[in-house]
């Protein structure tokens, strides 16, 4: 990382050259992420977080304890629920900005979990991780880095536990240790942003048992260690950002994933922040996901936009007045503030921690993710229905551009006489984009993986949902006296 | 009203007494409510709002500005979103609590409306309402009475507005003006809980026009008014109430619904809060209903009751362990938490009125009561599918308790062999209350039309949907000039 | 029996009279079911079944092979697949004509059932029962009888099979074998119109394990047999039927649910149809199932009723013509088609068993019960949403017809100016019977449990669901070789 | 078309070489389709239709009362429900085997619908349309062609009918008449897999004023025909096909939709269908639409491979036991066997019209389709849940094949450790195809929009729902007199 804070998108774009990674996509070496058309529209929407800080300072940036300076609010912890509730109209404010995932939720969800739980070790363990998080938060904080949080292992065989399987390293696990640190190796799948971080953060993807010791483990390493590869993700589209512009869509914006293989790198001492502790690696998980699960909140920020793209193309087909567009963009717009209002509820109902950090409510952030994976996919099912059957048979941008058939589908292809019929390419290929094409990724798929898979927010709602408690209310109403049943 | 501060539930009772009011029930005139059968359960429910003010004095009081000591919150005017939260948190103890509508809400969001709009009316009308309004709010809070808000009326041929229905009745109207005050005449309908209250305010239940001023009056009367006739509505099961207890599933409480018919009922001037301002009806009618409808959280407290009486169904029967039995517990908790979370989100999410009151989000708050017309249902067959056919197929409690079938339902209506006979059927009755009698009236239909019914919340959706906005974003991301369409 | 052929309706009733059956309800003992006005309307629904046969016998009569007469199709073994169509033809008119649970169903499949099955057994055991049940079906066709099947368990600890109940009879079972027949003792819970049937058939419920043989016992008793006593199911506002037509809802029809018990009630010889063949009772209960479950079609004819009763509401209110409101009534269309077109397909891909006797498809037989489980609750939410608030606030028939509430009731109730008040009222009561009344036990909670929660028709598809074949399908288009994987 | 009878599907692709069509794609003229790698695998599905009438001539091939031979069940006229109902089976089946559009139903249903509404024609309007339908047909069937059907227009502005579009050809019609026959003019948007057909039937897409006589023509043309351009259509991971194999996810099989402009192109008279007759086209429109919406049974097939793709990966990651995995399969198969339900009904319920040709039941068909736009999305969002997160995270197929990331891939991206790690590569590449990728479209997006988007079935569900007849079934039951309301 470079020794300079970091202010303006364009800064931060600068401060991913010539990091010399070991980057892979489609086949190739890539040199220079920054330039490869491919990757930077994921470049593009990181670079978004900061750019928001600057235009609009209260939404996006905090006062830190560390720092006594406002710092970018994605590496702020949280110390009252009205700043939890802020990082949700931040994620919801960038999801509109950019259409997409813009990748900087999980560093800043990572520090908030890790924040609390390493004081808590710390109280029962009499370790010093949370000391050490404080002095590293302090300097991302003062360098306005980004963070990359890795905790997916590619699991191999789900049946087995990470001792189990054949192949030790299908969880990431410390494979040396030495008086200056521990080495690391395994992989971590599906890293949203990672390549466009400055440091990654590993943690463990599941509750441990005593004996897999090596498998808990929790620290930093900057994005260019070695011992790192990665494999950027193969997505639906993503070559259209080689086309033309209208082709791919959102041009500007994508998100990012891949996958990270780590063979034997290095995390100094002080960069450690657990080790070995099995006991807090569920505390550590839920507390991670919990806060992750509600930052699914950026959806509705990538619904506003297309919903307004919904609205759009039934204008240009000149159909905006019928009764039956209105009230799908009614229920598009049910649908998506309910992802909101149950995030918000999920932060404003946060409680404090032992660490003075605030912690989401586990419950609602579990109901909104949950919501998160049906919703979204009814939107983009709606969208489509006032897209028209154009959505997918419409020709290509070359084929507009071109000199033999230009003409015919300007004439062919125009919705309303008063609308250029490009707008109306355009506006079609955005919502092919967030429904089919490279953004779909992240607006459903990622919706229905990302913090953990469907059934994962079923698992923790059905240990919060308090049956005992609901069923005295119940036994009570009924008449049935406690010693009768 | 007697001259002394209500205080306990029983209090609430003994208040309701000797009102020589003109109720019918089922063709016959009820001479005191409190002691019929039929009526007492909903006396119940309304009973819970004073005791729990005393038991949980947190949630269910709030200091008052006007009297300078804690009064009931339903009687309270929330100055910040803190507050309008906690009408929430409320609301769902006391649906817990009572598995019923407890009926005490449409008061303290008709005064917490009204609160806003009479200050705007006395701004620009240079009226003294606002004045007025406190002046009864103090009162109020001081004999800590019960409120019924009287909004919707009978409405005729839907199809037509109130002048221009054939019968000028079907929208309450002023009658005749005095210098003392005025005379009413009309009919509302779909009334909660109006016999259990001491007042009643009446209010517009639509936008009116300019020409249609004698139907733009608000103004407060004693439910004992001359010229007042209540007529009970007939529920599903309502006469169980006359059976055993058993039968009635929930034999203690219950909610009330009636029609009040005006005939020339006179309010002085000191109690009229709008006189004729037609253009500020819609203005009321938006900010009572965004109330109101954040108010249907209650539904997630009647929702504990039936997820803890399905869970223990399933417990009785020995199947709490299966997958699909949790799975659907899980469900309903996701839903449930679902309605709650929007409202709260609705609340949280208040803005200060020039009054100084708060109003709560009135996009969120459409989006939860929307939600509640579907998810109450949706929970309502789960419910039953945890229960069994033998909800709606299980002899009376009579079969039980005769000596010819007793023993023969003792021996094969038993579940699990160490569960009473008697405790599994007063929780299939309570579910069977719930999802198709008595009580299933309040939580589904009522959760369907009361507040508006969902066409009323989708036309505000609309109203708030920001398409204008959300069509920028989207212009924007693809790439579409303004000055292009 | 009578010893004549039953012909009308009216015959029927009277051939119901003077059985001395041992009936109760409502803690008292009914002498007379036929005069009992409770039950009466659950007889009035089964005496269409013979109307019918008369109005139009094309669709509810059949040639019987057995009797070389046209008999009630109720009780005709369908030899083809356009026969078993039939059956759903006539289940949809007759739902259409009662608007209720009319009853015969479970008899006709249960015949349809056993017919194969005790073909299968015979052939495989060197038994006669196929031999004895064509002779019992010919008397049965003679006379015109109604037969009920007796299937489901009381089933105590549902965690438990027969055989390791805490007590012995929470399954139906043999207690005593003599030369003559057996002797059964048990109960069976849920038995739809068992009481105005002529004949009972009793079935295990489950798959029995090899040493459960008392229990595999398939048989006939008349209904008055000795032994035997019923306890009629107290459900939602059946005793309405002791009030107004008006109140009623749905004043001449209704379902009905008993629970029998057999206090070692005895079976002949020659009407026992399997005794102790345990090994196909699965084979029994699969048969019995496809052809109840595809039997649910008979919901969409209660449907037609449904979207006709919301049509004139809507009609009656003046909205009729609002874009919204027509949406409904096609998406309750759309809902209701989708049952019957499930029903229609499961019966149409019907495939000739070795007794020659035809069997639905018992994928699409599940497909479409499951789909009613959820459909009509869709249907029910809807009717419900059209109707308005009044549908469970309005006042009761008593205070309709009564001299001092009658006349404000008849002006403050009406709608369209056009349309008398006490038609709004007939109608909403009609709605209200069908969603939270007497006769939404049968539209809803039995359509939910009815011939198998659930669950159980979801472990049916389990099991037809071929994965294998399907697999072999998408890995032939995915490129992967068999010996890959 | 070159004169000798198709019999293969090799036959089938040689017929298609050296047509020079005029045909467009991504910029630039393909010469030889056939030849085009984007474009061939449209090519081998339309081949399917072929090979599979060898392969099972029962299902695949009928006998034409024309030829007096077996002939492809695809140009055959169904003369009675068995062989309405076996062209859903024959489609289904094409599904499964192709996992994609085959593209021949639009010429079946054309061809079918025309046969009725000709000989309609020509009894009020003594032409003579029949019999050189007829002659087409039995010319259609000797070749064994393909036959497009060309209805969708462009439409230009949606608020306004074709005679007052701005632009008069946005809607196609006659531009010159001859005595030799017509020239037309205008675009049909969205047409399924007319490159590889060889003729094409054009049709009006609306019902048609008199006034709009230029617009009311129905004519065949070969597809060589001069004066027609086509335009393919851009869709998502097209240019997939232009990679690896396992990156196109099904790299056989693909839909194909295209852009026709027609200038000036020219129908003789012997291929005139209709010409002028505006009060037939509503007819047309709506029994081509009846036989198309039910023809998305084939969507059941291309469900059948997405259920056992999603078994698959269950299986690979070995979690397949797992009690949400394997309802979530009965989920998808509950929801596919409803397409196919719907559909088979439709057709099972045909009626004879005057012509002797079989229509489906319209009312059934719309419901099949409006099925059809909901449940493949439920599909897709199932499959997408049970593929896990690697569906759009996975590297591509040149970084498995590559030297530096193959080996890494190898190992981090295994399942079970028995499974290949490229089955599982294979297997996720076909999910993303089926529900983001090039088959998406056809899966999803056509499901929607083909045979008419959402809304035109709830019209046509409107037009049949019969109100009046349900409304009468409810008055009855409710005991309102016809008099009274």
């Amino acid at each position: 990382m470079k020794d300079r804070k970091i202010l303006t998108g364009e800064d931060y774009i600068q401060s991913l050259r010539g990091r010399k990674l070991k980057v892979f996509l489609m086949g190739e070496q890539v040199n220079e992420p920054v330039d490869h058309p491919v990757m930077r529209p994921s470049i593009n929407a990181m670079a978004r977080t900061y750019d928001l800080a600057l235009e609009e300072s209260d939404l996006a940036t905090a006062m830190s304890p560390f720092t006594g300076e406002r710092v970018n609010r994605f590496l702020h912890i949280a110390t009252n629920a009205e700043e939890v509730v802020l990082q949700n109209k931040m994620q919801r404010r960038l999801g509109q900005l950019t259409g997409t995932c813009f990748q900087r939720c999980v560093g800043m969800d990572a520090l908030n979990a890790l924040y609390s739980v390493t004081y808590e070790i710390d109280a029962q363990r009499h370790t010093s991780y949370h000391a050490r998080l404080k002095e590293f938060i302090q300097q991302m904080q003062y360098h306005n880095t980004v963070i990359g949080g890795a905790m997916t292992d590619v699991k191999g065989d789900r049946s087995k536990p990470p001792s189990q399987q054949a192949d030790p390293d299908m969880y990431l696990h410390i494979s040396k240790r030495t008086k200056e640190g521990v080495y690391i190796r395994g992989a971590k799948a599906h890293q949203t942003g990672c390549i466009n971080s400055h440091w990654l953060i590993v943690m463990p993807t599941l509750r441990l048992q005593p004996d897999e010791v090596d498998y808990a483990i929790v620290g930093a390493l900057p994005v260019e260690a070695e011992g790192i590869t990665y494999v950027v993700g193969r997505q639906s589209c993503d070559t259209r950002s080689l086309e033309g512009e209208i082709e791919a869509g959102n041009a500007e914006f994508s998100g990012q994933e891949a996958l990270i293989i780590f063979e034997d790198a290095f995390i100094p001492n002080n960069l450690i922040f657990m080790n070995g502790e099995t006991e807090f690696t569920a505390m550590l998980v839920e507390r991670f996901t919990a806060f992750h699960r509600r930052s699914y909140v950026c959806k509705s920020g990538v619904g506003d936009v297309l919903i307004g793209a919904a609205a759009t193309i039934a204008d240009y087909n000149g159909v905006e007045k019928a009764s039956h567009i209105r009230d799908k963009l009614v229920e598009m717009t049910l649908l998506n503030e309910t992802i909101y209002a149950t995030g918000i509820a999920a932060s404003y109902q946060s409680q404090v921690t032992s660490s003075g950090a605030y912690l989401c409510d586990e419950l609602l952030a579990n109901v909104c993710k949950q919501q998160v994976t049906r919703i979204t996919y009814e939107m983009a099912r709606l969208a489509q229905d006032l897209a028209g059957g154009l959505l997918v048979t419409m020709p290509s941008e070359a084929d507009y551009r071109s000199v033999e058939t230009g003409p015919m589908l300007e004439k062919y292809l125009r919705g309303r006489e008063d609308v250029p019929t490009e707008s109306r390419m355009r506006i079609l290929r955005l919502i092919e984009n967030l429904t089919l094409g490279r953004n779909a990724v992240g607006y459903l798929t990622e919706s229905l993986h990302g913090a953990g898979s469907p059934q994962a927010q079923r698992i923790q709602i059905q240990r919060q949902m308090q049956l005992e408690f609901k069923q005295q209310l119940a036994k009570k109403l009924a008449g049935i006296e406690e010693s009768r049943s």
